[in-house]
């Protein structure tokens, strides 16, 4: 470890240089991270498994790591509990927790039971910074880079800056969490944390328990930034005896003296209701500008706001009453254990009662897995999310917003400052000791029967390719030349006919570019020894999804010669080992096209000698370019980060 | 009304002749019987309701009747939610009750709130039947007839013959109502009830509540009876009591004397625990022959086992364990009020506790909403049926049996007879008063308000075309020749591409015929004057689907010339006005083909003088016969049975 000391830390800093393998704690400049534990869930989760699969991982080198299955749980046909199946044998063989069908969404789950202040994690979900409530870093990543810490490996990010906010004063009544990571959302919108880490702290963090935490560090990543952190003080240590672990507790707070990179103030006795307006969680408004529009559906629940408390109060805001005979109010319990805790309060009841429709547990309507709200009928959620057809419908109408004013809607049917019911402000009163219950959370099996486990693989999981390192040398034909932008929509689609492929990369590549050239793919499988891709600015724009490599690779795609790359996509490229070059003269896109031989001699050398690449395209000398990292180089002349790893894992 | 008296009757004589308006009770002759009441559900209750529309009614004539929501709840884009805005719409247009989605299955609800022993009912699903438990005549029947009674017109059925199972005797512990029907359906499989009306009798009766009967009168429909009676008895006093509807019974006895047109027993003390194995609701075994199969899932609820006690007994069957860790354990509460009680008695709370998974009130996993099993994954549920791919999932294995039996798997992981549990038979205390709540249950406008509702149409729900009556003389042009035994799945695709426009003819006739001559459907729109479709035997087998006919219909297809009809299909293309006939010479249908002309002169006069009907077709005079009424006469020559319908309510 390579930790470094400079004075006062704020916590950010501290759990950082706790952690720092390599680079150095300068905004901007790469740095390893020691990551301690993982979350993946099962959307994500299944190729994750697939690459362990492929890595030849034996058993995860993390601390702890942990698969939930809460995304697809509505199972309309066999491929959500085959996946299910998939998992619970995945994470057996490799030594994860596995959380069943029904136990919860995994950022509260993983909070309660495993989160440990002062440690690392990484998730195959953007919410993952949830678990900055109790003093983690916590940051969400793709599958693959969660599959290589698994395998032991650091992650490697550039380092955020450390924007300090001071929370000062207590919340009036009916003005919860959301409202203050919904007023952060008011004034920056969602890019205002790009490149950051926010930092909660100042005197009014005592008014903030752990769970209120959460929803402010769990939609902060709608604000774009790389996590959230909260300090490690007595609100973590209370929740972690709430859930049986004081023993977990691990104070982490910022030195006296410690400073920010940037800096700014919140001051929660002045926060009234506010709503995120559709489409987009950064359209921030006072509840009270909107009042009076029709609602037509509310949904509780979500990793925003997950607690029993959030319930607990919609349930005391409708105690006795019933709810307006247009909505549709949707309850989604957020984990089993507060799921028990809601019944053995009462409060379930008295939502059932007031007409609720009670879901089990997991993220169902927060991602579009029912839910759905008909055509532009106003829809009030306290997920974290809005964006236009999340929900599942085209021309949605979702608005975010706290559990009191999702309640006040449910009751009016209408948009109501919720301090405009006729009501005191319920303050439920919570137990002390949290319901703990892990039976639907299956523990790592032993080293040793872990390794008998076979996994379970339905018809529609078939297992990563293998990948051949890249040759010395290349001469293959451009299968297909591309203009600018060329989408990942463009390069694999999704939709209802591909999606189902998810797990099955021989399968899904059948429609590698079926909108573009629906023969590509054909012609690509036919031709034994590699092939190029040739395309404009902007390429593999938009979706990060692993699959836009993936399945051309599958299909031998080895080189893209491009003008420019988005960066994901090029990134994407790399860790799947394919040569991504770009014209140093752009005018050179003109004078090779389909059909025509790309050849490249020396490949390993030329990677390694610098930025220059010399080809041979159409039988003209050309100089291309590319932009990879000595690492980078490594990783692709192995065939990329899964062929390379595994030589390492074995050897 | 023609009442009859014709000395000691049974209840189901006494419940027909009572509302018989024509015809007598003569098995195999056709009865008319004025109807009640009337059930839908949302599947197919859009449907009824644009047929409503299309008859121009006004208000219902029914005494009640119901609009449910409960079979697609689980809303992954807009259609169903803007389904069930248009079913509000309807509702109070027309003058139903609308239940609300999540206010639970249509058959439990409407036997706790509206049920009144000695009325008949229909209603467009097939469990309608549940509600003989309380002394009803309760049929399932096609959404067409369901509008029809809503517009007052009588059902005509034949008169079926009276099934007297007389049952004596307790059931043993671990053994309940399910296991009743099951032994049924082991002695009977499920054809064993066609033609036939089941009423139970004797002294067994007083060891069965009104839900218990519900079980068996719901799962009648697997026998494939007309419907199932229980007399209105003490136990539906003791039923409605607890509704708070005490007001609404009615003593309802067989006659002292009574007889039966066929009659067996069945000594309850003597059956044991049963269970249908896949695929088939007549595979019927004892638990014991297949215990130790591995079991993957448990299902609890539905209209085949709705109580409170079906849930009660689970959740005190689980109560303190732990379901194993590889089943996943799925908990349909089926009425918003039934969901109350569980949480005010506590059960919820254990079920929860014990690893389910809680879902919203509705049909949900029993019709494929949801649940879906891993394919070959043994899957016990407490539902009616069992046929291939119900579930969701083509491959499925899906058993049927009780909540105890379900109960006993979900602890072990494999199939059990729960009487090899080791502990004592749970008998849940059920509250003397049932949680009564009817906040999601909106009932009928006030004639002038409903006047002035708009439907609320979705974009995917279109008002039914407008049919013109059949014209005196006819020439128009074959636009497809088929061969024998063409389905309706043929004539009209189901499947995901088509389904969505189940409530768009326009569209959904885009794609009628496609997988046979994928240019008929445009041909066809392009022919103004309509067209012939000539077929071999058996046209129209398969599925009941209305669309069959009315997609054609609206293509412009007025004349069919077959070898010979299926039943439903020919019945339905009389309710919607096409003209079908049969060559009288067989080998006549060698004489025609695609492009010919079929002509027909003097229409009307040919239909009523007789079944003879000289045609036209390719230039040659040919002898054609049809099968008609005089009532479908008229109906045909109208149209169709909306459009004669509509006149006769206009004038």
């Amino acid at each position: 470890m390579a930790e470094q000391v400079v004075g006062p830390q704020n916590v950010a800093q501290k759990l950082i240089s706790s952690h720092l393998v390599s680079g150095e704690m300068t905004p901007g400049s790469e740095i390893g991270l020691k990551i301690d534990q993982t979350l993946t869930q099962d959307a994500t989760g299944t190729m994750v498994m697939l690459e362990l699969e492929a890595l030849g991982l034996d058993r995860i080198q993390t601390q702890l790591s942990a698969q939930y299955v809460d995304h697809n749980l509505l199972q309309t046909d066999e491929k959500n509990p085959e996946d299910h199946l998939f998992l619970r044998s995945a994470a057996q063989r490799f030594g994860l927790w596995f959380s069943k069908p029904g136990n919860g969404v995994s950022h509260p789950v993983h909070q309660a039971r495993f989160g440990v202040p002062g440690t690392t994690m990484i998730g195959s979900d953007s919410h993952t910074p949830a678990a900055g409530a109790i003093g983690m870093l916590s940051i969400g990543v793709g599958g693959l880079e969660v599959a290589m810490a698994m395998a032991g490996d650091p992650l490697y990010i550039q380092m955020p800056e450390i924007w300090g906010v001071e929370l000062t004063g207590e919340l009036p009544p009916w003005v919860s969490a959301k409202d203050v990571i919904l007023e952060m959302l008011r004034r920056h919108d969602v890019k205002g944390g790009v490149g950051r880490i926010v930092e909660y702290y100042g005197p009014g963090l005592a008014n903030l328990t752990a769970m209120d935490r959460h929803v402010i560090a769990n939609m902060g990543a709608e604000l774009g930034a790389t996590t959230t952190v909260f300090p490690g003080d007595e609100a973590v240590r209370e929740f972690l005896t709430s859930q049986d672990r004081a023993g977990d507790f691990v104070e982490i707070l910022a030195d006296e003296g410690a400073t920010y990179d940037v800096t700014e103030s919140i001051d929660m006795s002045t926060l009234e209701p506010l709503i995120a307006k559709p489409s987009s969680p950064g359209n921030v408004v006072p509840v009270r500008e909107v009042a009076g529009e029709e609602v037509f559906q509310i949904v509780v629940g979500s990793s925003a706001n997950p607690g029993l408390r959030d319930f607990a109060v919609v349930a005391e805001i409708l105690e006795g009453k019933q709810t307006h005979d247009q909505v549709s109010v949707d309850i989604n319990p957020t984990s089993r254990e507060i799921f028990e805790d809601l019944a053995k309060g009462g409060w379930l009841f008295k939502l059932i009662s007031s007409g609720a429709r009670i879901h089990q547990a997991g993220c169902m309507g927060c991602i579009g897995m029912g839910q759905a709200p008909a055509i532009g009928r106003n829809s009030l959620r306290t997920v974290p999310r809005n964006f236009p057809g999340r929900s599942g419908t085209d021309e949605d109408a979702v608005w975010l917003c706290s559990p009191e004013t999702a309640a006040a809607a449910a009751l009016t049917g209408v948009i109501t400052d919720p301090r405009d019911l006729d009501m005191d402000y319920p303050r439920p009163s919570l137990p002390k000791q949290a319901s703990v219950n892990t039976a639907m959370l299956l523990p790592p099996l032993p080293a040793e029967e872990a390794a008998k486990v076979e996994l379970v693989k339905g018809g529609n999981i078939k297992s990563l390719p293998d990948f051949d390192p890249l040759p010395d040398d290349l001469e293959v034909p451009v299968m297909l030349k591309v203009g600018d932008n060329m989408s990942t929509d463009g390069i694999m689609p999704a939709g209802s006919r591909v999606l189902p492929y998810r797990s099955n990369i021989p399968k899904i590549s059948e429609f590698v570019y079926i909108q573009v050239d629906d023969t590509y793919a054909k012609r690509a499988a036919a031709e034994d020894g590699g092939h190029a891709i040739i395309a404009g600015e902007n390429y593999g724009q938009g979706s990060s999804r692993e699959h836009a490599v993936l399945a051309p690779r599958y299909l031998g795609l080895r080189v893209v010669v491009t003008k420019s790359f988005a960066r994901i996509h090029w990134q994407n490229l790399a860790n799947f080992g394919v040569l991504a070059l770009e014209f140093a003269n752009p005018s050179d896109y003109d004078s090779i096209e389909q059909g025509d031989t790309v050849k490249l001699t020396g490949i390993p050398e030329q990677l390694k000698a610098g930025n220059k690449v010399m080809a041979t395209l159409a039988g003209r000398e050309v100089e291309l370019r590319h932009r990879l990292s000595p690492r980078q180089v490594e990783m692709v002349i192995a065939g990329g980060r899964i062929p390379q790893r595994r030589q390492s894992l074995a050897g």
